[in-house]
């Protein structure tokens, strides 16, 4: 009987060693997941009605009378987009983190990803987001030379899941 | 005899597990170590004569008709810099990584770190690098509607370490 639990007490010691190795193994093929956040701040939700969804606008740089260039940091959470929109003189996006989606009108659905860069023409109109499962982080780079972006319609469910 | 053996086996089989919850727990604290490299891909070592040390560029958006501004990622190994140079239409910083100095013609050198950003006016004389021990990676926005960049003199060792 004594050995009896001997045996078991191995029995339960092999299970729970190999839970260990499990576990450590788990641990180094997962990375330590981080928040969705790019290289700069996540900034304040946007609450104006240019956006879909749940979007977070930090401004980087602001454009003056001698460079009329803004720089913002946008985080997307899953699901969240822009309106469709153009920017009279275009837009630069950087990706910075995640998963989003970028369409101009007419052209199909790009994905985009971490290190991932557009130009979008002036007088374009496109719309960007996060895919519908992960977030996504840009910096977006705009020229206010010729004038303020123009917001057009929501993009529609249909239109963002195609 | 039959019991002592099976109580090393005990004995061997806790060592173990312990081992692997150290592993385990290891793996989770020490993220894996990356490259300094930034968001966006390094590119070719630059083999023109506006830099001193060894720095790498990747051009990430080309200057065109519509959109004048071109958009290069930078990456400075430790003690490389910048010549002295300006930009007619003045320049925006973002910092992807690393530790880095940047200083204007006059003013004292600022220290940057992962994060931060800097707008250039337009005909500053300015250099920017690494700090002297680690390495630095920007991402450079610069406007060319008025111009092409201005290099001038080098950034001598004195200035560097001042």
């Amino acid at each position: 009987m004594k050995i009896l639990k001997k045996e078991y007490s191995i029995a339960l010691l092999v299970l729970v060693f190999f839970l260990g190795i499990h576990q450590a193994i788990s641990a180094q093929a997962t990375p330590t997941s981080k928040p969705l956040a790019g290289v700069f701040p996540t900034g304040n939700k946007i609450t104006n009605n240019n956006f879909t969804g749940t979007a977070y606008l930090q401004s980087l740089i602001e454009a003056d009378s001698l460079n009329a260039i803004s720089v913002g940091n946008v985080t997307f959470t899953p699901g969240a987009r822009s309106k469709w929109h153009l920017h009279p003189a275009g837009q630069i996006l950087l990706v910075t983190d995640g998963v989003g989606y970028y369409q101009e009108r007419g052209q199909p659905k790009k994905i985009l990803r971490k290190g991932d860069v557009v130009k979008c023409p002036p007088n374009t109109p496109h719309w960007h987001g996060a895919s519908a499962t992960e977030g996504f982080v840009q910096v977006a780079i705009t020229s206010r030379e010729k004038g303020e972006t123009v917001w057009m319609e929501a993009v529609t469910d249909a239109e963002y899941h195609q």
